[in-house]
Formats: C-alpha cells, structure tokens, sequence
C-alpha cells in the first residue's frame, strides 16, 4: 500500500516521523530516511558520499552474501588496478563513446607550492599518457585475461573483483547514482558462445536470489532492448524493480559481451582442434545503488525498514527507564537478553545511550530494526518482554515470557522478510498495466498513470516511440523472461 | 637458518625449485617466488600490481581475521571518498610535505578526441580545485568527525575503512612497494591524549596478534624516532619484521597524532565542564605489504611457505596416477578425502588438473601449501595416505590410514604454524647485534654485518649519525617497547 493509499484509507494525513511524506515530495523523503537512519550523508567532493557506520554494515551483510554466491560458482576474486590507461579505454569503440564522458582524468603525479601559495598540480610531473580512474574494469581484465589464457584448458576463466569505480555524473543522489561507488564486477571468459550467454543468464539468477531472499525486493528480470545495453555487450540482461513511487531502479546487470573485447585485447585460444579461437566473455555487476533501491522498496513515512536477513541490527532492545531507580536491574537485564539473542545467531542492539526513552523507540523504527523489544522495571520483575514488528507497528505489539520471546526471535524476523516481500511484490504486480500500443502508453502517462507499462515488443518499431518517450522521460526498461521476449516492460526510472 | 648456513651445513648447493636462491640474487628469488605461486603480476599501470586469485585469497584470509579483530574493538567500518581536495591536504604542515611530492592528480572529469585521433583530457573539463587520489585520509575522515563530534558524548569515535589508496613511487616492487595498494585505515578520536595513545598501543597489539597468530611473523614492537614518523603524528608505534636477508619490514604502524589533525579540522567537542575542547586522535594501518612480509619471512629456495591460518589450501590432495586404469577409483577417493576435511573445516586443494603427478607436486610445493598428502592406486586399495609436511619436505613424511590422516590434520597444521613462526623468531634474535654506539655501527657494517644493531638510544643524538646512516643505507628502525625506549634498533630496510 502506498502513503496515497494509505491516507485515504485513514481518512486524515498521519503523522510521521519523516517530514516530508512520500506523498508529499518522493525525492525529498529517501533523502530524510537516509539522514534520519544515519547510513550516508553527501561528501565534501562533489557527487560523491561517506557511507556512514550503519549504512556500510548494511553493505557489508549484502557483499558477504553475494560474495558467498559468487564464490559458489567457482568465481575467484582478485585485484586489478584502479587506473586505466587511455589507450586501453580506446580499444572497444562502443565501450568508450559510453564511458569517455564522464570519466575522472588522472594527469600529474605530483604538487608543489604554486604562485599563490596554494598547492598545484607540478609542471614538471605531467604524465605522459593520462590515466582514468576505472568507470568498469572490462578493458584493464581484458589486457590480463589475453595474457592469462593460452588453451582451452585455462577456461572457462572466472573472475571477481570488489572495488571502487568513478563515473562523473552531474545529477548525483546518495546510493543510487554517485560519482564514485562500490560494486563488484564479475569478469569471465569461455570458449563457446553457449557457455558466455548461460554465465550471463545464471548470474543474473544469483542476483536474483541476493534481492529475493536477502533483500525481500521483488522485480522483473529480462533482457535490455539495444538501445539501453551496457557499451559493447551483445545482450544485456537487468532486474528491474519498481520503488513505491512507480519509477524503475536497474538493481544489477549481466553481460553476454560475444567477441567484442577478446577481438579488441586479443583474448585467444588454443582450441582442442589446434586452432587459434578468441574467447567469449561476460561482465556482471551489483553495486552500493542496491541499497538505495531498498530503501526506496520497503521503507514508510516513519523511516527505514530493514529487511531482517541484511539488518545490521534485527533486534532493539529498548529500556523503559521512569527514573533512575531501578536502572541497574533493567539494564542488567537487558543485556542477557541481548546476549542470549547473540547465542542464537540474532543481532542485537541494545541501546545504552543517554537518550530518552521515546527517543529511543523513535531511533529504532527510523533505523528500521525489524523488531522493537521493550524492558521496564515492571517487566523485569514478571520476566516478561513486550515486542513490536518495525513493518505493521503497533498493531503487532505483544507480550509474553524472555523465553517465549526469543523463541519468536527467528519466526518473527522471517514473517517480516516474508511481508516486505510480498507487499513489494503486489504492489509491483499491480502496477504493470498492460497496453496494447504506443496510443495507450502515451494516454497512460498523459493521464498521470503510475508505473509500468507492458507492451507487445513490436512499439519499440514505431517510429513514433522516441517522441513519446521523451515527452514523458519514459524508456524501455527490460524484454521480461516470462514473457518470452515478446514484451517489453516501458516506465520511468532512475 | 638462512640460505647461506643451509647450503654450508649440507655441504653443497641443493637443487632448488626457485632460481636464483635467496643466497644468490635475494630481491630477484621474490619475484620468483610470487611468480611460481602464481600470487600476482606487474601491471601494465606503471607501479601497480595485478594480485591474481591465490594471491588475493591469502589477503582476504588475512583481512578476514583483522577485520574481525578491529571490530572486537568496537570500531565500526564506513567508507570515505578517493578523492581529497587540495584544500583538505595542505591543511596540515608536515602531512602535506609527507604526501605532495608523490600523489596521483585528477585534474579533468571528460575526454574527448585530440588532433591526432587518440583520446585527450577535454579542454572544457578542468577542474576548479583538482582532486587527488588518497594516499591516506586522515584529512577527508578529519573533515567527517569534525561535523559528527560535537559532545563528549560523541566519544570515543572509532573508524575503519578497507580501501585503496595510492601514493607515486619510483622504485616499486610487488606488494612491498606498489603505487597503489590495499589496507585497512582506522581513524579515531578521544577526549584525552591518554585514550588517544592508549588506543594506538591497544591497536599495535591487535596488528602484533594478527602477525603471530595467524602468519607466523615475529617483529619488535616499539617507538618511531622522530625522523621515522608519520607526517603529522606526535607518536608512531611500529611492528620491525626482520626478513631473511636480514632487512627490516615495517609491518604495520599505529599514529598517536595528538591534536594536531583535531586543530586543522576543527575537530572539538563540548566536554562535560560546559568548555570546547579539542579531541585527540589517532590512525592506523595495515597494508598489502604484509603479504610481502610473509613471503620473505617464510618461503625458502622452492618456493613459498603459508603460514597455515591464513593459507587458501591448507592441505594439497595429489592423485598420483601411473596410468588411466585406476583414474576413476583414485579421484572418487580423493573427492571424498577432500569432502571429509571440508567437513573438519580445513581448506584443502584437490589437484584434478591434466599435469604430470610430478608437476602437481612441485605446483603445491612452490604454492606452499602446508600439507601435501599423495593418494596412489595402492593406498586406495590399502586405505592409507601419505603426507609431507611442506616446511621440512620429504624428512617428514609419514604414512597412515585415512583417518589417521584426517585426525592428525589439525595438529599438523598448528605444527608448521608454530614451527615457521620460532624459526622466524630465532632467527631475528640471533641477528640482533649489541653494539657499544656509533663506531661499533660502522665496523658492523662495514664488516658486511647481517641483520640488526641495537645501540643505546643515545646514538641518536651522534652528529656522525647521518653519514652513516647514509654510507651502509640504514636507519633506526624503532625504539623497542621491552627496552623501555633506551635502545634503538637500527638496519637496512624495505
């Protein structure tokens, strides 16, 4: 249900503990979630942000899951440099009309003191080929990889890296569009065309299964139509998920990129005919953009809720402190239950600070803690907990024993996971509205219509399309799987 | 023992997997060694380094425990940006003289096509205020604490990031000395300069645990003199590790930087009196160079030695094959061994690869992996196995049934751990000359003298110092913690 929804239904505007609501102003509210859960805040280099503590811990559950996955399918991580000669960038010509524009040029090695007294880039340490600083790793993986395979034996070749990259983008947003971010870029090379397309496919699945299972975001996994693939891939496949203002985020993308960059870095083999055949390879990546499209999935105009299988917190143990008299006791108490949650493998936070209570509860449901759990005196003396659910609210508010409770513990976070999910799910569903031509799409959106629209792929021939398209800021988002190819999936998007 | 006494004490030159030996040609037998692990590679960016996945699997083995480690601290993980503003670098004196003469400078975010063809930095792109690709950030982190600290409640605040960082050097070797590299960099700041240096100590210790417990290097601890230490820092806290040709690495460092990064950023908290304050802040480091370390400190003339807790394989499984008739039964039994030490927890490494069973020998003796154990048709049929221990090699080899083998693992490997770290150990200590002051120094050195000198600490005010220091290319190392800061240590150094 949407705050739209949700307003009506009640009847009057709530109150919320983010200003403004997401009904009010969309862009507005994910900035206020992300500041009121402490995850980021914009850096003082333009485009680019720190992720706060409790943001990167969120990342940092996410990359060792996905990592895990990756490592599954006998994917080997490695390192490769940060810096990219230009000569490399140059050698696939789709790859770098892509990337050319918007990339960080990297021209001295050194300062010194200048006319002004401030530092300048040295005179004299000006480099003789500039680097950049890499958008995306295919061309510098590509020099190593034709060193690396001879034979048929050294494939297929599966790699990963975890990194940094830099694009230089002008509209920037925390998470879902920054000059710098974090990703991980898988980059692979096989021998047959067959065996490049089901990398691509299956990795896409593994990224499926990170959003589905850790992350609770449904989506809409197809194939790019040629106008929205990766630069120099021969098929791009994406998740499209839809965030709860109708907008589309591409969550992660897979590329089947044929022989365009063992044509261009000479990745060659042997083949057990003795022939010299170049490779085939993909590219896969899944980047700090996740976060923000789980954030703009699941949360409401309290703040943040997190899914239970990436929280850094799952549980907030809040003290239900009157005065300071029996402080000790409750606190004491407290932390064993933190700590017999922590021997259950459930994490915690047990928040301690000087804080006043209500702040505390409020600090919990902005961050988003799946579930609340509350300890005041008079609990302590009957050995009973009261616990909310951060996703229903109060209207899940129960109270029962310290052991009934963290017996709950993992039903609760999973009934949470499953909720998020199948909220976002329907809300989804019901927001691809199916059209027969590009006359509807453009009476859909000239009408306000909200979300997706799915056409039979045969629109993206009319000629009329870009028109449409950019009067309403509106591109083709993916071909979906389930429908064979035939359709595509049309709406706006970050 | 090194090379040297080996070759002495068995009376002729071995026969070795490595060319040159350490004895022979000690920095080209490194590279060597890194090559016949297949650890890394030169890159083709002038002074990187490609870490290629056996060599970066050891890393995250490394970077496993020490993050696990930081965190039991209570130090949190964020992330800050690449790029620094010129104006946050000049910010401080002695830090910006420490880093301005070898950063990478990012002057441009476009390119566009030159007059011949090729791609040049576009003119209409250049920055107003050039960035520059961290070499280290304590000014872009300074810049964050100063707007989150303000309340001693606020305190401790404890930060780490894992990242890249990158600094221009000439001369650079793989992993020692590369320009950009991987570590870890804690930033914290205090209320009290006692806190302050208490937590650069606390730090070095935790670097101290990870260097003895989990790969087997000895070191000594101690002080930086004042020409040694961190640009900017009132105390440098350092872990000196002697490798095998008697030079020394400094392993990690811990900054206790008092208040002066705290006045350049205006890092100032309210205290509990009601007055502002400055905080006290510390920084930290380790870095891909610890790899380097423990290649020198370990491996002898066939190749690498891993120290067992942080070595990818663990124990290599070699199917020793004389023909294709009993193939099939001897790799079924070699899956299952390997299943059944997966199940005990320990990595091992089934080699199912075309190669020569003595190629696949010799492949996990220069990977150095810890424990090799070889299963022929024979064994199968008698259900025993046969393992070597690689850091003593055929003197240690041994026979048993299967589970003999299986129960015996983990005592094997904490064998070889603890046997590589006191040959490490005593080695260091028998190379650490006391010397009487300056003159002994000379003769020393002069006399071809191997490892270290510990002189009293008065030596450091000799006028005579420099040129020594300058003539035999050495340096005081450290002022060792168990001499109470009366002695220095002095030697070559990576």
């Amino acid at each position: 249900m949407n705050a739209q929804a949700q307003m009506n239904q009640q009847g009057k505007k709530p109150k919320t503990a983010i200003t403004p609501t997401r009904e009010e102003n969309f862009p507005e509210w994910y900035q206020q979630v992300i500041k009121a859960a402490d995850l980021a805040e914009n850096a003082p280099v333009r485009g680019c942000m720190v992720i706060k503590p409790y943001g990167f811990a969120l990342w940092e559950n996410v990359q060792r899951a996905l990592d895990d996955m990756i490592k599954e399918e006998d994917v080997q991580n490695a390192y490769f440099p940060l810096l990219i000669p230009l000569s490399f960038i140059s050698r696939e010509a789709e790859h770098v009309d892509g990337f050319a524009k918007e990339c960080a040029v990297v021209t001295h090695h050194r300062l010194e003191k200048g006319p002004e007294g401030g530092l300048v880039p040295a005179a004299g340490a000006q480099l003789e080929e500039p680097f950049i600083i890499r958008p995306t790793s295919e061309t510098i993986i590509g020099d190593s990889m034709a060193k690396w395979v001879q034979s048929y034996r050294d494939l297929p070749l599966k790699l990963n890296q975890w990194c940094n990259v830099m694009r230089w983008e002008l509209r920037t947003r925390m998470f879902l569009r920054t000059s710098e971010f974090l990703w991980q870029e898988g980059h692979n090379a096989f021998a047959t065309p067959e065996e490049a397309n089901e990398d691509a496919r299956k990795m896409l699945e593994v990224y499926q299964k990170l959003y589905r299972d850790w992350m609770a975001m449904p989506g809409i996994p197809g194939e790019k139509t040629a106008d929205e693939r990766f630069p120099g891939a021969d098929h791009s496949y994406t998740y499209e998920s839809m965030m709860q203002d109708g907008k589309a985020l591409q969550a992660c993308t897979s590329h089947n990129l044929g022989q365009n960059f063992s044509k261009s870095f000479g990745i060659q083999y042997q083949g057990e005919d003795g022939q010299t055949h170049h490779a085939y390879t993909t590219s896969w990546g899944l980047s700090t953009r996740s976060i923000g499209g789980l954030i703009m999935t699941h949360s409401d105009d309290d703040g943040l809720i997190m899914p239970p299988k990436v929280a850094p917190h799952q549980v907030a143990i809040i003290p239900v402190l009157r005065d300071d008299s029996g402080k000790a006791t409750v606190i004491e108490f407290c932390r064993k239950l933190k700590e017999s949650l922590k021997e259950k493998g459930v994490r915690a936070f047990l928040d301690e600070s000087d804080a006043r209570t209500p702040d505390k509860m409020w600090g919990s449901i902005k961050k988003g803690i799946p579930v609340r759990v509350e300890v005041g005196a008079r609990e302590v003396e009957e050995g009973t907990v009261t616990w909310v659910r951060r996703d229903i609210g109060r209207d899940s508010k129960t109270s029962g024993t310290v052991d009934a409770f963290i017996n709950e513990v993992p039903n609760l976070l999973a009934q949470v996971h499953q909720a998020l999910y199948e909220r976002a799910e329907t809300f989804t569903r019901e927001n691809v509205t199916d059209v027969s031509g590009l006359d509807e799409i453009k009476q859909f959106y000239a009408a306000g219509g909200f979300g997706f629209v799915r056409a039979d792929k045969a629109v993206l021939d009319d000629p009329g399309l870009e028109a449409v398209q950019k009067e309403f800021s509106i591109t083709s988002r993916c071909l979906p799987f389930e429908d064979d190819g035939q359709k595509v999936i049309i709406g706006k998007s970050y």
